[in-house]
């Protein structure tokens, strides 16, 4: 059994808590949050108590820390949690600055703790599958890469505002996922965006529409196209082209039922939003998380990979307000960055 | 070049006419109608002159002949044609009577003549190449045959007096197809049926429902579900099931567009009749026709399938009617019914 | 919070035992088998205690108990938790013999307990998406039902002697599925079948293939179409037709990753056997059972479904082994059927 | 019936004569080509004549004229034909240099004569649906357009140094199906590519591997991927996506025949190359070429949407070359470019 706390009781540290609440390898320690009430709440429906970071940091019986608190505390709560010694699950961004992405970075490998960010699409069965069909050559030589991940609607403005724009909240799982699946370095990113969708994401400073390109160094290709809006569900979608062939991941439905009448032939919309298709990934992702806490050898993405990301969101955020291509630097400590396959 | 007549200018006699007209290897001499309008009409529109019966079997230039006249007419032109030493290409069914299409097969035998009977479906590209599938051992040894087939809409209550009713009109087809599919003959029939459409049908003694289930020697089973009414365009799909798999033919459309929207994805109705659904089918039936005629050996539905194929739909009648399964005596001169396969 | 015991330690047994203990609203109180051991096993595994049939029936706290024992057990077991005021969940069949159940079941009605028989494939997500297209008027009156239902591979032999029969083991559940999708009871049925998959399955006097028509007093149609083996996963498709349109569920699978190469597309298996492709019907269909227990007024399959169910079964086999169709009688108590949608 | 030459016996010139000698509003004059022995042989076929430019242009009862032959003599043939008043269909490319292409668009002008483009894919049945539901509010606001184009495998090196490059080849189809699903002219281009499939196309200086992302006024974004060399048959398909909801076309199959077995489900590669997935498209545009030369109103692609598909093709090399996003001027005469929708 390990034992665990969760920080943080909102939309994402409810999902981890009810997971870890079920799952037989886990001891759900305690519920962290800034509001009691919220915390006192999960911890009810998970039958475990609220806790304290401090008292959590002090207490060695408790191995791992799920850190699903929000983006600002990441990066703070990371080094502290590094510095106990503990095992971290954080969600992503580790932060919207890469400076300080890397400072925490830096106390985690000093520490030697096992670190995993969330990106839980790579845990995707789905996706999962489109990876190892790559590894099993069925695609041969990855060739291009292209990723179609569509909100079924926009956030609120000061959502927005908060969120450090499209590219750093939303499209940041495309350049994991165009990373693992490129199985190269993207070297040079271009973006470029407009405001369709809802003008205020507009006025908050955002845009709503994008795609990017990427390019590695022996001038692999990816694409993505992100829309905050999609009528039709949430469409998330990977397809890898390669020398000898294709892989691909449709999107999915609550069931595989068609009807069929004088208008023509019918099937449900995708699934609504992540809550619903990454139910079995994040499930997947807090197991393996445990598993590898437990001492088994499981390849997670790790904070470089986060911190990668970052770096990618930073250079098409760039690319788009300048209308340019943006080289990006090899990765920071690259030799650590082999978690991401 | 083959001379040929056509005889008939109704629906089928212009399918079969017009493919004539546009092929290199058809020289279209004439078209005989009761209707010497009809007869002018569709000449006119391929080019070719207005002809009579008794000339055109007194012209021995005349190597081949298509007889998709009225259904009573079709077994004394087979006999007639098969006299005067022509090549025959006959719409189903020959005759509503066994025995009268007994004895103008007799005619044909003696005669020695090419006969094809106009089974066009087993032309199907999609249906040709699940034979295909299982010759070439994909589906294993049959087990299972499933047949469906609805049409649009329902033939008006008059058509369905003539017509010899829905098993010898319409599963007749699907008779033939389960027998060339289970590589077999069937030697049992159950068959049953309701109606269930249109009041009128019944009114004229006949049903447009029904479901029949068939039974060769070896255990091999075929389902077969027919409808005189269908929302979604004609509905025609067959699969067969075996010791190594299935091989099954989906519904054809107009277009592979899909579209989505807020209330799912929607694709358009199955092409609306056979006219659409089986044009290639009719095109190419009457090009092997025609490649047989000038000595290719190829194989073609014979005299005899279409004998089988009226004998199952008797049986079937009559299990309809009694309520009972009904067995099939081995076919007439079965040595000769290897045209189906 | 439901009190609750489960008879049965088996594959079953295994699932409905898990699926309580992670159900917040079940109190899982003790496993009960003929093997300790086995008892013992599972017991650990689900954090509850062993128990005995007699122990169980005498305590008042046990609401309701979860029968997955051996077949010949479940009429006797079903009387007794009757009698000791139980509600009452009982894998099917209720039992082999109609009279037995029939004698269980006025049992139950005479105590008035609740009783849920587990035909699980009513609660599939699909299927029952199906079923609510029906009902809201998408298929319209409803016509023609189709069951494809075709296991992975052969049972043992020794099992096929214990089962029953195909008829009563397997196309049970496809004979629950046809009268709850025709909406009304099948009349007639005609069945018959072959052996084309195992000899050992002949030689223990049952059949391995085998094809059914049923027909209502208005005359609507069911075929159903079974096989004990099916090279590409567990065959498992529903289609229902009527007068406005056509409902399907297809075949489900672990991924929707489609891959190409040289020698086209290729999408995987469907999903191995019913474990996998039940779960969720497994764990949905004991979840409503706790909640009907627990007051909610929820339609559920009843014991008269699960005899009824049994008589259409006695029925194809004996119209199977005399050949002829089988006429059924109204239900046992057609009154107390409602459970039936 | 139009009098109509067709010039360029070559793999397109064929195509169109065979076209033209089947449609029954077309009287094919003759077949011109520098090779005698080509001519001949296509004229032969299609039971008409050889000819010469000359004869041609000086025979005033020849309407119109298909010019099919190599790129290079494009734009003076076109001028030729304009200035003797004839209808004129081009294939595409007008020509390699814009500043040719326009000056031969001039005398288009000037005369005043009827041209199509021959960018055959606008009239594709299923791009043409999709054009269709964009048209009908399916999609509602155009939004993102993506489309994959993939030849089977790489042209010999070559007819790659003759051919412009990747861009002016073969991406100009998709720049010009860009444009027409956008419904809005693209003001910037952003393109890069690689050599992945063959070296011996690098060292003829080209890529085989490519990406563009266009934007235009609005803000609608279209990305396009090309290959050389598909392992799954001719991958051609088209995704357009806006406010509403999504409209797109599936590759096409020879037959929708779906097997399965131990390894999964499978279906046939996509259709082998352009001939056969465009068959019905050379067709169709041809009919409507005949029909607009015969008076009829019909929108065509006109010479200006071929200019502004080389403009763009010209800005994507340049993007390539230097690295950077390209904006477009607004096209030439813009006024006229009405042909493209």
């Amino acid at each position: 059994m390990i034992d665990i706390a969760v920080i943080g009781a909102g939309r994402i540290g409810q999902i981890h808590a009810a997971n870890l609440h079920q799952h037989s390898a886990a001891n759900l320690r305690c519920i962290i949050d800034v509001s009691d009430a919220a915390a006192t709440q999960l911890a009810d429906r998970c039958a475990t108590d609220i806790g304290s970071v401090d008292d959590m940091l002090a207490d060695s019986s408790i191995q791992a820390v799920v850190i699903a608190s929000s983006t600002d505390t990441h990066a703070e709560l990371v080094s502290a949690c590094a510095q106990a010694g503990k095992a971290i699950f954080c969600e992503k961004p580790l932060d919207l600055n890469v400076d300080t992405a890397k400072q925490c970075l830096t106390v985690v490998e000093d520490m030697n703790v096992l670190m995993c960010l969330g990106f839980n699409r790579r845990h995707d069965p789905s996706f999962e599958r489109v990876k190892t069909e790559i590894e099993s050559g069925t695609v041969g030589d990855v060739e291009v890469v292209s990723i179609t991940s569509r909100d079924p609607s926009p956030p609120p403005a000061d959502y927005v505002t908060r969120s450090g724009g499209l590219f750093r909240d939303m499209m940041i799982h495309d350049f994991d996922m165009g990373r693992w699946l490129l199985g190269e370095e993207p070297l040079e990113i271009f973006a470029t965006g407009s405001v369709l969708v809802d003008e205020a994401i507009g006025k908050a400073g955002d845009i709503d529409t994008a795609v990017a390109t990427m390019k590695t160094a022996s001038g692999r290709l990816c694409l993505i196209t992100n829309s905050r809006r999609c009528s039709y569900g949430y469409d998330q979608r990977i397809e890898v082209f390669g020398s000898r062939g294709m892989a691909r991941a449709a999107n999915q439905r609550e069931t595989l039922v068609e009807t069929a009448g004088q208008s023509g032939y019918s099937r449900e919309p995708a699934l609504p939003f992540f809550l619903e298709r990454y139910a079995d990934a994040y499930r997947i992702q807090l197991d393996k998380f445990l598993r590898a806490v437990g001492g088994e050898k499981i390849s997670l993405p790790s904070g470089h990979d986060g911190l990668r990301a970052l770096e990618i969101a930073d250079a098409a955020n760039r690319s788009h307000a300048e209308g340019i291509p943006v080289r990006l630097q090899l990765p920071f400590q690259a030799a650590s960055g082999h978690g991401s396959d």
